[in-house]
């Protein structure tokens, strides 16, 4: 096969077989396929579009780029869950141990923050000693004692998509149905899992800005899962404005111990969509027979701090410190906590999801250059949701600030994001839709 | 700006400004832009397109990326010629000679073979001492002296096209008319003539196949000419059939000699060819006032035998031995000389001219791989041409070999290219159309 050709049929809209998929993807990887050669093939996939049956070849061929984790020594059903990022989103800390909780196996590997949404590895890390890298020997070792782990990927899980998504970070081909959804479900496929929730964001702070797209990439990974044999389901939830109160690392681990502690209702967005997505995941596991069951499962696990306890034992065995699950406060200690006020009264109209996430980042949350370092106490802490009435004389958040230096950009980032009206915005969805 | 904006915009099929283009192809020659990045734009363009403006804007952006060369001190209209690349496509040799010989100014850088087309510059190599490679200053002196010559680029002329074209190569990005426009007009433009007559070639043994492309591409080219303020005609001619009866370049300079010597009957298609480009090129000079007289002048120059002395005086002038001018068997001496017979008697119906240049390459007359060494001795020389009566009896053309090893790969490509019917096949134009 010359390479050429192949990216010459993909130019002219024509489909390539698995065999010629594999000499692109694996010669990529291997170094025969240059750099340059990768990225017209990826412009041309991003313009021209892919078949299902390329996507799915696709996804399997990058699955099998390098290690995959084999999970099936272990007992019950694996279901893993992955979000497509946004902010203020701290669900997997919440709806892990819960899943646990309530007898699920979680046997998971995340990702760190990319761009202005947050990963969960980085909250991880926010308490101290935690070490996300494990051996598998080790991982599967903790989610054999109690039933979930979440941890880094091994190092050689799917070269292919870590080659690729560099490359496509630098040359304009990030934004493409065919390369998210193989890039996604490549890497949660090689992980091991037996089933899968997927968490796709829509509206401003996510990576898919409209409704049709997200669920254009919903559709599209729930069908590479069917076909490549594992049981999947896509929910597609709003990310218009920030889910959780908490934007920053030790923030959101400090939040989602407090949603576990039964101290937020259950009634809040954040509680909400963690329980919607915990629930699909008992469905899939066949440990709820239907989602009202799985809801009142979920909810005694989360009143009965049993939850919690499932969180402090993995906090616990990845070598991380207790202190600060029973104390969160240790997780947010700043040199600075800063009220943040509107300038009139009226409805907090509008948060841009997207601009206050990058404002965590200037303040130290998040990587804006790759050799950043994150500071896991700082960040921004909402008083205020959208819909809620605002006033001069009272904040509506605190900024978690260690470096003063920064506080003026994240200041700025914070007002082009927030916009205040006499008039009461509409309502949105929590959640748009179930794709099954 | 940001590269990969850029990228994005040109992605989503929107137009970009002078300025954005002009930070991506400098940025490219200065190494800021990388070569994946510049790659993922030029499959864009080739999926997407460009407006008009787009192309002459890049045009001229290649253009003044490199030195360019001022002829304005040269006497009269300098005009030049460029063929888009066929096989047993003499013109140069032949039209440049006769326009001189008219008065003309013909100041001429030309190319290589490239792929299974020859290139005028390893035809003149043909010739033992010619030298290609001139200083500017001498260039311009022989042109000032005798009014013609013919040599390579300059080092630096427009260097982003040589890193542009190195890149389209193997990315699959060559078939674009904004890409293939912009290269051949930028480096026209660079090299300072006025005027430019283009021959388009359309056919099996063009790289544009089909009429449609051809007149496109050629459309395209006049365009950027006029836009730039030169003036352009693009004449389109047949290349579904070698134009000549000489593949390869020593039999090629043979061919052009005997033209000049008036050897070859005026309705030869090669002569035919090469007094319309002759023609249009007087016009544009200034130097005729209709077609007609155009004509009358050429043909007047060729049978005075004035081109073939303006031919003689240039390669002295470039430092070849001028015995091969006199005596152009020399320039064909091959160990064997082999005939080629057909299976059958019938019309010789078809010669797909793509695969007899590549069958004259495999013989040593050009290169597959960038460091192959031309034999100039080798080649093809056709006795019959589309349309003539053949038979097993009476050879149809010779093979000029010195290395046997070549020959059978070379007569593989032979046979397939060539098909015999009992049917005589259709008349083609050789001239289709002139765009001005």
């Amino acid at each position: 096969m010359i390479v050429t050709e192949l990216i010459e049929k993909k130019r002219d809209g024509l489909e390539l077989s698995f065999d010629e998929l594999s000499f692109l993807v694996n010669g990529f990887v291997g170094g025969s396929v240059e750099d340059c050669q990768m990225s017209a093939f990826m412009m041309a996939v991003c313009i021209n579009g892919m078949t299902e049956r390329e996507i799915s070849d696709l996804t399997m061929i990058m699955m099998h780029s390098g290690e995959t984790t084999d999970l099936s020594d272990l007992p019950g059903v694996k279901v893993d869950k992955h979000s497509t990022g946004g902010v203020g989103d701290t669900t997997t800390l919440v709806v892990a141990p819960l899943v646990a909780a309530c007898g699920g196996t979680v046997a998971k590997m995340s990702g760190r923050g990319l761009a202005h949404s947050g990963g969960t590895l980085d909250k991880l890390e926010s308490v101290p000693g935690v070490c996300v890298e494990q051996t598998t020997e080790r991982f599967k070792e903790i989610v054999r004692d109690i039933g979930i782990a979440v941890v880094g990927q091994s190092k050689n899980l799917d070269p292919a998509d870590k080659k690729m998504y560099a490359l496509r970070d630098v040359t304009g081909t990030v934004k493409s149905i065919p390369l998210i959804a193989s890039s996604i479900m490549s890497k949660k496929l090689a992980a091991g899992a037996d089933a899968i929730v997927l968490d796709v964001k829509t509206g401003n702070g996510a990576f898919m800005n409209t409704l049709d797209d997200s669920r254009a990439l919903a559709r599209e990974m729930v069908s590479i899962g069917s076909n490549l044999g594992r049981k999947t389901v896509a929910i597609i939830t709003d990310m218009n404005r920030p889910l959780g109160m908490a934007i920053g690392n030790g923030l959101e681990m400090k939040e989602a111990i407090e949603v576990l502690e039964g101290k937020v209702p259950v009634d809040d967005p954040l509680v909400k969509v963690c329980l919607v997505l915990a629930s699909e995941m008992l469905l899939l596991a066949g440990l709820a027979p239907s989602r009202a069951d799985a809801k009142g499962m979920l909810v005694d696990a989360l009143v009965s701090g049993r939850g919690l306890m499932k969180l402090r034992e993995m906090i616990a065995a990845m070598g991380g410190d207790v202190r600060y699950i029973d104390e969160p406060e240790r997780l947010v200690m700043t040199s600075t906590i800063m009220p943040v006020y509107t300038e009139k009264a009226g409805y907090l109209y509008s948060i841009d999801a997207r601009k206050l996430g990058l404002a965590s980042c200037v303040l130290g949350a998040g990587r804006l250059k790759k050799e950043d370092v994150i500071d896991p106490a700082v960040g921004i802490l909402m008083l205020k949701r959208v819909g809620d009435r605002v006033d001069p004389n009272e904040p509506y958040a605190y900024l978690y600030v260690n470096d003063d230096a920064r506080l003026e950009e994240a200041l700025g980032l914070i007002r082009e994001a927030v916009t205040v009206s006499s008039e009461a915005p509409e309502d949105l969805p929590l959640v748009y839709d179930i794709i099954e």
